[in-house]
């Protein structure tokens, strides 16, 4: 690229509609950006930045009035069960996780996982990610491999148990301190690696996966090395029945992790679809984040008071969860969708749908800052500001697809198609440019991924029936 | 293009996977389809057909494992609102109506419903739709001259009212004959026109908008010249409450409906969200069709019950409404959405999600089959079999939003996106062809569209408060 073969790596972007996400929640109708290197270092209207700024820049680059947003995050993504899209579609959760998932994920290979990753990795890029958080899959550095070679920013996390009936008979050996053991190492292999882009954080796959001690003993390393912990929590009522079975709680998940002192703020709750008043204020008082997966909510779980927990201040932000519970994995559908279900909830909780719940500023903040708050570098990333690295989106909304453009904040939310991502910038590098992948051949992470799933479901003796009359 | 140029234009499509809907739901795994003009004259498995039609063929097409589809049937969407994409976002139902959409639609040339008809119609071809059910707007010679020159298929109905408060004032004057005198003449002027792609339907906008007189002399008519009644039934419990407090019924507008008899087998009923299981039997023993709009309903009106109407043998169908009710106007995403909504609502019906509602198989069903059914054509499109029309779907899966392909059709329901809709034809004829809109210049429309649709806001009077800071 251009600006790495200057000594001065000073890049000049103009002529862009940037949504800052900044606390004020600015947005310059003719903006300009700066990046030097890594980083932002300057933003703000055109004519002032070019003024400053071109004499001393290695590239000045003219958007053509395309839209500048930060890099979206997505906050749940199953990056291993990417090559298992298309294998637990229309079957009840027990088929789904006993006779696909589990046979799927047990059968993995650490290249299965990298290929898995990549193929994955093209889809987020595609749709604007800059950064995620891995939910927690089998061979992190599997996957720390491919999030290295894409160029993406990561928080990569071990799928964790150490007790619950019915795994596969490779998982049910693992100790808590098996558990704990492989973490630290996984945490001092990858951990801050590829530039910094690597985090590596704690796994808990969910409480019935997990004893007292392993939930104890991850909240207490966590602590000790800086990161943070996801886990999915109160997905389905079954899960809460168990809990207040066997732990002696009036209600669910959160009310037991509340008793016991897990509820941190470091802790990232993936989907908390069943939770109640007293829970929402268990979250938002121990400041956990929550991951709203809005497909495999209505798909899986059901409808989580997301517009209560954003009452209550809970910093809510979106995720895609793994491609068996959704099968798409764009946060721009997610947007999409989040708005959707949760105007359509409404028709619940008051009889009528509310078309003014979660509206498009809302939604994308949760996708931008809420993001970088959930994953705990909002330090560094989450808005277009002086400081912050440089992980940006380019949108091309001059399309069938987002034409006309009366309402610029609601069509990005509405309209926006991976269509319009035209390029997208992580850490001051190009992942996608003009909308094709900078860092790895695309064609051939299909290629490997088609041989790959197919070899895997051999192996893992899995079979589909077929839905039509196939001849 | 090279069939037209040959005397015999018989065209063989080959080494394709072969999706016909048709009665034994038969998928060709490797199959080929031979289309003589505008009619499917042969479909089978590759090695047959091409051994008898390959001497015969103007051109012999290999598809090279691309999935071929029947053209989607989009069974609900306001061509006329395109323009109107991102002026209602976020808004209460009063406002949306009020100062937002009666404003704009009052305010319409017939140009204006030309450039919007053009700028949904490119939107329509890209998301697989060969035909679609105007579900009643202004100008409908506008919408004519725009289908007959994208190629599409359509049955178009002008918005049709003759009482009803707060209508803008232009309105208000139509009487019940002035009504119905209009769409005779539009009847006269357009049905059947472009070599048969267009139809011209009967509208009613809603029970709120239509007296006694004008039901029953638009069921005549409809009657009469032998064709369809597109009409908006059952919102919103508003609309239901007011037909119990003024027409003398113990529930909504479908109940009214039965009693004076306008529930016939020409009625296409959109959204039809606030049923009850007698309001189902009703639609259910008239043999009425029902458009389900998912986006829309999710986003306005909450959740109709599908699963219910279609074990009650009520042939429902897919529509993505006007783009002020969803802004996406595609019917691919609505298959993903139809199937993410119903299997939720369950939620609230059993206390848990559903993840066997809807599967896949039935979505593509009422996409394709349903969808002709509803429009009442389906002797002529709905499936891929021999006599029927040429208008099928070309699908490249091989991209990184659908790979790996363990189960065809799960994919094509849960993953498929625009980026995979490769080319479309109608009526024998290619309205896309390699990801390129054949018939009228893309960039051109995007521009008139532009131009247009704030020149008609302006006009409207609507103003948009900005949702985040601009500078």
């Amino acid at each position: 690229m251009e600006e790495e073969k200057k000594p001065k790596s000073l890049l000049v972007f103009h002529n862009a509609t940037i949504v800052t996400v900044d606390q004020e929640s600015r947005v310059f109708s003719d903006g300009a950006i700066v990046v030097n290197g890594d980083t932002i270092e300057a933003i703000g209207r055109s004519t002032e930045i070019l003024h400053q700024y071109s004499p001393l820049a290695g590239e000045v680059v003219d958007l053509q009035r395309r839209i500048l947003l930060p890099g979206f995050v997505n906050t749940h993504v199953h990056t291993s069960q990417q090559l298992a899209r298309g294998i637990a579609d229309d079957v009840d959760l027990m088929t789904w996780l006993h006779e696909r998932i589990w046979p799927y994920e047990s059968s993995m290979t650490e290249d299965d996982s990298y290929v898995s990753t990549l193929l994955c990795g093209v889809e987020l890029i595609r749709s604007g990610v800059t950064c995620f958080a891995e939910a927690g899959g089998q061979h992190v550095s599997g996957m720390a491999k491919a999030v290295e070679e894409l160029g993406l920013r990561a928080c990569l996390t071990q799928s964790t148990m150490d007790t619950g009936g019915g795994l596969p008979v490779n998982w049910i050996t693992r100790t808590t301190e098996d558990c704990i053991q492989l973490q630290k190492e996984l945490y001092d292999k990858h951990h801050n690696t590829a530039d910094g882009r690597i985090r590596v954080w704690l796994g808990l796959r969910q409480i019935m996966n997990a004893t007292d001690a392993l939930l104890f003993k991850t909240r207490d390393m966590a602590k000790e090395l800086q990161t943070g912990v996801h886990m999915h929590v109160a997905e389905i009522p079954y899960e809460n029945q168990v809990v207040m079975d066997t732990r002696e709680v009036n209600h669910g998940t959160v009310t037991y992790l509340e008793k016991i002192g897990i509820l941190q703020n470091n802790l990232l709750a993936a989907h908390s679809v069943w939770v109640d008043d007293a829970e929402i204020g268990f979250l938002s008082k121990g400041g956990v984040k929550v991951s709203h997966c809005p497909a495999a909510a209505m798909r899986m779980l059901g409808f989580a008071p997301i517009k209560e927990m954003l009452n209550a201040g809970i910093c809510v932000s979106l995720g895609t969860d793994g491609a068996p519970s959704n099968n798409r994995m764009s946060i721009v559908d997610e947007m999409y969708l989040a708005s959707l279900i949760n105007k359509g909830r409404e028709a619940y909780v008051s009889g009528m749908t509310n078309p003014t719940a979660l509206p498009a500023e809302t939604v994308l903040k949760m996708v931008t800052m809420n993001g970088a708050k959930s994953v705990l570098w909002d330090d560094e990333i989450g808005s277009l500001e002086v400081g912050k690295k440089a992980d940006m989106v380019v949108v091309n909304p001059f399309l069938w697809t987002m034409v006309p453009l009366h309402d610029c904040i609601a069509n990005l939310v509405y309209c926006m198609r991976t269509e319009n991502i035209e390029s997208v910038m992580c850490n001051g590098r190009w992942i996608l440019k003009n909308k094709k992948i900078v860092n790895v051949n695309e064609e051939e992470v299909v290629s490997l991924a088609i041989r790959s799933s197919s070899e895997l479901l051999k192996r893992a003796g899995i079979k589909i029936p077929s839905k039509m009359k196939f001849i």
